[in-house]
């Protein structure tokens, strides 16, 4: 199997894994490749086309994939069995709303280190995570093996934030401040989330499939 | 143009739209059906056979879309020149930040109400939107035209507070709490926001992309 997978194969497959996950939980054991479709987006013909690519029997025509089976596929091929750790910049009220989440803390991701500019944040805020002044980013990402990190800065400091993060070493960024940051190297990934666009998704679903 | 759009459609151009939004900002004039796939994960003949599903020139193969114009006819056809009202429930850490989110009031979407179980929250809580205690979310929902909710309450708690949403008569949700949440209802749309799933596209990227 190749190395590299193009990225719209990524983010197509990351899609579907992300519906086989909410499937298992429900107790679903196979699935159709018209309704991946329906949930995610991608159609049918590349789903079948990605999973082929990874590697995966295409599915008998008609009969479904099995969800567990897939996922699994997915899994291995993706790497997502090995626990990447993750550090958030910005200790304010969304940042330390995003530590709580325990669903993170399910065996893929771990957020290990937290930072803040705010010296007085860093030594008021509880958490369960080791907190830094930023300044301090260089070396705790060195010295703990951070990979990914989460930007929850205001947003007119969402870009050197991010521009920091890349100096260091930090591979994949997902941004919840709402400004667009851009990667200045090939080696650095970036999502934005998004919160107007799924409304926005919302809005068309209302405007264009509502009796 | 017939009223319904299939919902795979509508999630991919949405999708697009949202790009084509971002590289406006940059001052991008003009997008290939290439770089849109690169971006979005959305094939390149769909994303031809979606433009053309709304009535949009198909754009000279090769010459590619311009995007100021694309942008502005997916915007008419999915009518997001309309602005809606959106209420939030879950007034905690998670909640209050993302009333601060001053991207929101961009004419789109306005979050005109909160809603909280706890009245104490309710009372002490500082912030421009009305604030009330849950029980009064019928009767605000209808009094101000509500037609959009945003979630984030604790994950215990989420199905509960959507079907009291759904029971209302909101059309949309786009829940923040890390639990799967359904819909009861056919006219009702769920969105998750799921900061897991980006962490894992980014994870997959560095996986299978990195030299």
């Amino acid at each position: 199997m190749n190395k590299k997978t193009p990225q719209p194969t990524i983010i197509r497959l990351c899609s579907i894994y992300q519906l086989l996950c909410n499937l298992e939980k429900e107790g679903v054991i196979k699935v159709s490749s018209a309704e991946l479709e329906e949930k995610t987006g991608v159609p049918s013909h590349s789903i079948r086309k990605d999973i082929s690519f990874i590697g995966g029997a295409a599915g008998s025509k008609g009969s479904g994939y099995e969800v567990g089976k897939l996922k699994q596929r997915i899994l291995n091929n993706l790497g997502f069995n090995r626990e990447r750790k993750v550090c958030i910049v910005g200790l304010g009220r969304l940042g330390s709303a995003i530590i709580q989440w325990q669903s993170m803390a399910e065996g893929e991701f771990r957020i290990v280190a937290g930072f803040d500019s705010d010296i007085n944040k860093v030594e008021t805020i509880k958490t369960s995570i080791s907190v830094f002044p930023s300044h301090e980013l260089p070396d705790v990402v060195k010295r703990m093996g951070i990979e990914l990190g989460i930007i929850a800065v205001p947003p007119a400091h969402a870009q050197e934030v991010a521009d920091r993060l890349m100096e260091v070493g930090i591979q994949g960024i997902v941004n919840f401040a709402p400004a667009i940051i851009k990667s200045r190297r090939n080696d650095c990934f970036i999502r934005n989330m998004d919160i107007a666009g799924e409304l926005r998704i919302l809005s068309a679903a209302i405007e264009k499939q509502s009796p």
